[in-house]
């Protein structure tokens, strides 16, 4: 097999055999086969795309170019969660205590990332004592005993796709659909899911800004999960607004918690019980998704899935007193709200501007050595539809300085107010799977 | 500017701009973009092609990278022919004399090549003595003097075409219309070329193997010669079957001679006719076609052709004995003659296996350091068409071995016989420019 001819064949429209892709992925993952074939190949395939077995191939292919964690034993069906990331998305600190709460087993692993804010294990470290640094035995018995637990993400899951992300990051092709899919689905299956709740963004917040590639995207995800023996539902979810209120570390730690409460924002509130529904379906814990959600409303009301929180919190070191006294987790010295300039309804509240406002008020990571300020963010006080008095604040500055003026500007360029109506958009478009 | 930018530009279908494409070549010849961007964008042009001034733009581009000649030493106007290669392809060693005894300026640069034969210049070799290692400006005076020479190729022409050209050969992105159109412009253009005739080979020998790819190749590098200022013909040319009979290096000179003697194969002949005439004519030596033909056709009746290539390989060195006594040319051991097994007409002459047979008898270099051995090769005695009686020769094998079994196969497999009449195929399908 040469490389070169497998790339003329891509470039040629023709589907890749699976030896041929597990040869591409090995010889790339081991340094024989060069950057500079492989992102001709991704070139190829941004034009031609792949075959649903294609891309099943090149999902598996690899997960196998690394580790690939056992959770076998873990008792029950194993079900991950992932999103495709937007600005404010706190679902998974409220989505896994809450399943975990009516008895699915929640052994997930999490990372750092890039971004507007941290990712879900930089969010809980705003919680003191709290820490992911778990030996593999110690997580499984926890979540054995508990339920729940979160682990770092291991160094050597899918080398290959990590290789292979960082060169279409500067060969423009990264906007492949099936790149994309097998990318994420590679880690969430090395991970070791047995089923998987995928919530894919659309909108000027997500990665996908069209509804339709956001369609194919899940689509696409939803085939190779299901192919390689994965059960796998895609939601599909808006990203045109930020998800509830806060932006920010400690800030979405403080609004999951209220969330866990049934107090936090409706749309978190709402998300979190759709994508955990079809967690306990797929885990086997319900067998309709009305049944599911009545359990993790009751869950909620009855204060479990808020016991279940603090549980976990406290198995990993965490000071789960945060949880009634959210005045303890990390806050920001200077506090500095935003009125609105005049009359009207929200309608528009751009996304991405405001999850740049928080980058810049320290928030989230631009490069993988950065460090991260917990405590600092943006509050909004409103969602697209909600009428604005002039004065009235339609957000807060959570801030580390006193001076905020290019952070302020970023607000005000982001919400749109206008003198009539505004309709609410929908929080979810569609299921998939 | 990012290169990353200018990718995903040229990936969306919109046309890089003069300096888009100056910083990708200047950069990718300095080393400051690597190989694995540079991939990627000729990938992206291989699906999404190159707008006239974007190939215009590439290929000065290219030009500037390196060291341009500088012909203005030599008087007049200076065409330069170029073929896109095939097999038993002689045109040079009889053009380039035949035009320079009408007075048009021959300032030649030839290389020696990888393929079934040598370049130019290891033909020329073959001749005791001949050598092209001569300095500019006596380049320049013998071009004044007699009217032609012939010197071997810069090492520093175009170094961003030969980066970029090693590039795609393993990167499956060759075959792109607008990237080998400003390959060859660019290596004629920084040779100091005023005008070009281009001979542009279709069919089974010939690189291009579609009529549509190659007129489309034509147009293409004609309009980039017309676009930086080099009038520019090209004669699509016909490779269906080798051009002359002889193979192989000595051989070819030997039938360049009979050429210029007007007793070598008809369309050797009519092509060098046809070439040099777009030649004599875009030198200024005269106005029409016809009567440029006529000046050539007297030139060879005359005698005036053969002297002029006498005098150009006395003055490089050359035994210029040979063209009298052709025997003096390195000559192989052994002669092997190829019977055909039955009675009927040609119906086809591989052309690309009959170069593969010279090429493994000794004619060729597979790698650049492969040595060729110029007495070898292949004449054939027939042309498609033409009648055949069984036993008669059809080829002779000029071999340095008695065993010779294997291109004896290969020279069966690629001549076909049918009982009933062939049509001949055309030797020149159309003329663009």
């Amino acid at each position: 097999m040469r490389t070169v001819d497998l790339i003329a064949k891509k470039r040629d429209g023709e589907p890749l055999t699976r030896e041929e892709i597990e040869f591409l992925i090995q010889g790339y993952t081991a340094g024989t086969i060069p950057d500079y074939q492989m992102s001709a190949l991704a070139m190829a395939i941004y034009f031609n795309g792949m075959t649903s077995q294609e891309r099943a191939d090149l999902t598996l292919a690899m997960v196998n170019s690394g580790e690939v964690i056992d959770l076998s034993a873990i008792a029950g069906i194993k079900v991950d969660k992932h999103s495709t990331g937007g600005v404010g998305d706190t679902t998974t600190l409220v989505v896994a205590p809450l399943v975990a709460s009516v008895g699915v087993p929640v052994a997930k692993m999490s990372g750092r990332g890039l971004g507007h804010t941290g990712g879900t294990v930089d969010k809980l470290e705003s919680i003191p004592g709290f820490h992911v640094e778990i030996e593999n035995d110690s997580f499984h018995e926890l979540v054995n005993r508990n339920g729940i637990a979160i682990i770092g993400q291991s160094a050597n899951l899918t080398p290959a796709d990590k290789k292979l992300y960082a060169l279409r990051d500067v060969t423009a092709t990264v906007e492949s659909i099936p790149l994309i899919a097998s990318s994420i689905m590679s880690k969430k299956i090395a991970s070791g899911a047995d089923a998987i709740v995928l919530d894919v963004k659309t909108g000027d917040g997500a990665f996908m800004k069209q509804m339709s590639e956001t369609k194919d995207l899940a689509a696409c995800m939803v085939d190779i999960g299901n192919r390689v023996g994965r059960r796998t539902i895609a939601v599909i979810s808006d990203m045109n607004q930020p998800l509830g209120f806060a932006i920010g570390n400690a800030l979405e730690v403080k609004e999951a918690i209220d969330t866990l409460k049934g107090e936090g924002p409706e749309d978190l509130y709402e998300l979190s019980l759709t994508l955990g529904s079809h967690m306990v379906v797929l885990a086997g814990k319900a067998s309709e998704l009305v049944e599911a959600r009545a359990m993790l409303e009751h869950s909620v009301k009855s204060g479990r899935a808020l016991e279940k929180f603090k549980q976990f919190l406290a198995a990993q070191g965490g000071d789960a007193t945060v949880v009634d006294e959210p005045h303890r987790l990390s806050a920001a010295p200077y506090l500095i709200d935003v009125p609105a300039r005049k009359e009207g309804f929200v309608s528009a509240i751009a996304a991405e501007r405001i999850g740049l406002a928080a980058m810049k008020l320290g928030a989230g990571r631009a490069t993988k050595e950065a460090s991260i300020d917990l405590a600092v963010g943006i509050v909004l006080r409103k969602k697209i539809g909600d009428a604005v008095a002039e004065g009235e604040s339609v957000a807060t500055i959570h801030s580390s300085t006193e001076q905020a003026a290019e952070v302020l500007d970023l607000i005000y360029e982001s919400i749109a107010i206008q003198p009539g109506q505004v309709e609410r958009p929908p929080l979810i478009y569609e299921v998939i799977g």
